[in-house]
C-alpha cells in the first residue's frame, strides 16, 4: 500500500479509511522500535510551522518534541498579542506566509472548517490541530492507537465516554474514529451536557451507542473508561456542577467496582475528574497516551513529509 | 571578490555598495539552488540570538525559517514583558549577553542608532532588522532581489511608492537601497503623509524622484507598485483617512489602468490596501516577495557566518 | 572516576561532594576545548523541555544556548498564561508530561522542594533552575568556576558577598558550595538585609564567615566581590534605600581601594550596583561569568545525558 499520508491535508478524522489509520498505526510501531539517529534523520533540514489561534501548550510542545525527534525544526506563533494577527492580518494571509516560512504547518483556530480552507491555501500540507467544536483528528488517532497498544485490539470493546460530551472537540474526533471498529460505546454525561444529536445522528449507523447519566450503571462492562474534563462555567447551578462533578470522578472506589482490566483515559490537562490515588495503578493510561501521542505525531509527520519514510 | 559580508554589521542599507548588493543577490541565487542537504550544512552548529524590543511575527519567523534552513538553531526575546529587560536591563548588557549566547544577532529596536550601538558592542556580527523610523536593511535588500527576480532588472524602471510614505520605515529602506540604480519614483501619498523632506534631500542628487498625491496620474507609467499599510491612527480626521483609504487602494480597477505586467509588492502584513480579488493574478507579486525574503536572509546570513561558504 | 552526572538530578549544591564539582568543572575545560562539530554529537537527537514558573529570559537562554551547542533541541513554557498550567493542571501532571516529551527538564519554580518533587516524580534527569529561596545550583557552579578561571584556584581566597544577602538565593547557593573549599567569606549588607541566620549556621563550620555593614572597612582584603542587585520594593523607607544604594555600588573609586587583581562578580542583570564606567576593566568579570555560564551547562547537560561522553 502505497504512503497514504504523503503531501496530504489532515483536516478530519472522516477523512480517512480504516487502512489509512491502520497505516499510521504500524509507522508509529517502527518509528517507536528505531533508533534516535535513524528517526532523526526523517525530518532533517525540515521545518514545522505552527499557529495557534487558541492556546494548547500541550499539543504545541507534543508536536514540537515529535518533529525535534525528527532532526526538525520548529517555528510559529502560539502567542497572539504579540503578532501579526494583531494588526488585523487575515487568516488566509498569515496561512499563505507559514506555508513559504515551512514544509508542514500545524494549526489550531476556534473556527469550523478553519483547516480545511487553510489546507485549500497553503502549498504544504496542514494539520488541524483543532478547530471548532469538533475536529481533533491527531487526538482521536492517537487515543485510537493507545487502546489498540493497551487492549491489542479495537474490535469487541466496550467504551465508555464521561464527562463533558457536548463541548468536548476531542470527543467527537475520537467517535469519528470509533466509527471505522464494531464497538459498543457508552456516553456517560449530566442531561445538559450529551453529545449533540446531530452527530450521534451521523454515527449511530456505524457505531453501537448509549447514553447513560449514571457511570454506576455501565461501570462493569467497560472495557475503556475515556474521561473529559467538566468545566463549572458550563453550570448555570453551581450546586448542580457539584453534585455532577462528585459522580463522575474516577477514583479507587470506582476501579473496585470496574473491570479488573479497566483502561482509565484522559486527554489531559486534568483536573480533579481523576484521582490521583490511581495514578499508580496499571489501569491509569493517560500518561502513556501523551507519549503515544508525541509518538504517532512523529509518525504522521514523517509520512506527511516523506513519501516512502521507511515506516 | 572576496566576502563583504562576512563578520560584518548589516545596520543600514546606506552602507553597501551596489557590488555588495549584487554579491548578495547572487549568493541568494545559488542558495535557491541547493539541495537541503547542503543548505544545512551552512549553518550547522551556530546560533542566531535574536531581541525583539517592538514585536515583529513575520520578520522573526522569516529569520528563523532562514537560520533553521542552513542547519542551525535560534534563541532570544520576543516578548518583553518576561524578560529581565522589565526588571532595567540597560539594552548594552543586554545586547552583551546575547552576544555571549549566539554567533548573530538579530535585533529590532525603536531607537534610531540601537543597531550601530549594538554592534559596537558585540564581537559577533550584528543584522538591524528595523530600528527608529528609517532602518530596516534586510527588508530593502528583500525589495530590491524581489524587483530583479520579477522584472529580470532593476536599472531603467518606473517604481511606485504608495500610502503612508511619512512613517514607514520600509519605505526610506528601500529608497536608499534604489539609490543605488538608475530608476524612476514616483512616491504616491496623501499630503499629510509626504516622505519627509530631510530624506528625499539626502537621495535626489542618486534618483529621479516625483511626489504625487493622485495614483491614478502616473499609474499607467508604473513597472512596479510598492503599497504600504495607511493606518487609521496617523488622521486625526476620520473622514480624510476613509477618502485616503479609497484612493490608494489596489483592486482589479487599478490593474486595468497599469501597465499589464505592471508588479505589485507589499511588505506585508497587509490589511485592505490590497485587494484579495487580485491574489491570482502574476502581478501579486507580495508572497513571492515573503519567500525571496526568506531565501535572502538565508544567503546574508551564511555570508556572515562563513568566510568562503561556495556561495 | 566515573561520571557522577550521567541520569542524576541537579536539585541543590548540597547534594555533590567537592570531587563531583570537580569533575563537571574538568568537563567544562574539556567542552570549551572542543571543536563546533565534535560538540554538536554530545546532544544530538536530545530535547531539552523547560518549564519556568517565574520568569527568567537569562537562566532559559543560557541552557538553550548549551543545549543548541550541543547539537539538541529545546521544547517548554515560559509564558504561564497561554499554558495548561491556567487550566489549573498540577505541577506533578505538567511534570509528568514534559518528562514524556523530552530527555531532561529545566524546572524554575517560586516553591522550595518544587525540584527534588519533580525529580522523583521525572524518569528523565531534571535540572533545578532556580527553586525558593536559596537553590539554584548551576549558578552556584558557574560562579565557582568562574572563580576557579579567573584566580586560578579557589582555596586560600578571600572572597566577599555584597548586596541583598537576605532574599537573593544565588547567595545561598554560592555559599553551599564555597563551604567545600578553604575561603574567607565577608557578608557586606545592611543590617535588614542580612543572610538569614539558620542558613549562616549551616555552614560556619566548614566556611569562616563575617558580617559586614560597611564595604570599605573589609575592602582591601577581597579577592572576589560577588555584588548582588537590591530591589527597592524590599525597603519601607526609600531613604534608607537610597542610602545602602549608594554605599554598595562599585565604581572606580571602589577598584582604586581595593586590591590590583580583584573580581568583581554579578549573576546579572544588573541595574546601577555597578557602574558600566568599570565595565572594561580587567576586574569586570562579570559577562565573562556569563559566558563560562553557557559552558559549564553545557558540559553538565553532556554528562547528564551520556553514560560516557569522553569530557
Amino acid at each position: 500500500m502505497p504512503n497514504p499520508f504523503y503531501d496530504r491535508d489532515i483536516v478530519s478524522i472522516k477523512d480517512f479509511s480504516k487502512a489509512d489509520l491502520e497505516f499510521v498505526f504500524s509507522a508509529t510501531d517502527k518509528i517507536r522500535a528505531m533508533k534516535p539517529s535513524e528517526r532523526g534523520e526523517l525530518g532533517k533540514g525540515r521545518t514545522l510551522g505552527y499557529l495557534f489561534y487558541e492556546p494548547s501548550t500541550r499539543t504545541r510542545m507534543s508536536f514540537e518534541a515529535a518533529m525535534a525527534s525528527l532532526g526538525g525544526s520548529f517555528i510559529g506563533i502560539s502567542e497572539l498579542k504579540s503578532s501579526s494577527v494583531e494588526k488585523g492580518e487575515s487568516l488566509a494571509d498569515t496561512i499563505r506566509i507559514i506555508d513559504l516560512y515551512s514544509d508542514v504547518i500545524v494549526l489550531r483556530h476556534p473556527m469550523d472548517g478553519s483547516s480545511r480552507f487553510a489546507g485549500e491555501l497553503s502549498s504544504n500540507p496542514i494539520i488541524n490541530a483543532g478547530s471548532g467544536s469538533e475536529e481533533h483528528p491527531t487526538q482521536a488517532l492517537l487515543d485510537l492507537y493507545t487502546i489498540l497498544k493497551e487492549k491489542g485490539k479495537i474490535d469487541g470493546l466496550s467504551i465508555g465516554i464521561v464527562g463533558d460530551l457536548k463541548y468536548g472537540r476531542t470527543v467527537y474526533s475520537l467517535l469519528y474514529g470509533l466509527a471505522n471498529y464494531k464497538v459498543d460505546v457508552h456516553l456517560i454525561s449530566p442531561q445538559s451536557l450529551q453529545v449533540r444529536k446531530e452527530s450521534i445522528y451521523e454515527i449511530q449507523n456505524k457505531l453501537k451507542v448509549k447514553e447513560h447519566t449514571d457511570l454506576d450503571e455501565v461501570l462493569p462492562k467497560l472495557d475503556v473508561i475515556y474521561v473529559t474534563r467538566i468545566q463549572r462555567e458550563r453550570f448555570p447551578d453551581l450546586q448542580e456542577y457539584e453534585k455532577v462533578r462528585g459522580t463522575y470522578t474516577i477514583n479507587s472506589a470506582t476501579l473496585e467496582k470496574a473491570r479488573k482490566d479497566v483502561s482509565i483515559m484522559h486527554p489531559l490537562p486534568r483536573l480533579d475528574e481523576i484521582s490521583t490515588s490511581i495514578d499508580g495503578t496499571q489501569n491509569a493510561v493517560y500518561f502513556r497516551q501523551a507519549s503515544y501521542g508525541k509518538e504517532l505525531r512523529a509518525a504522521l509527520l514523517a509520512l506527511m513529509l516523506n513519501e516512502n519514510p521507511a515506516l
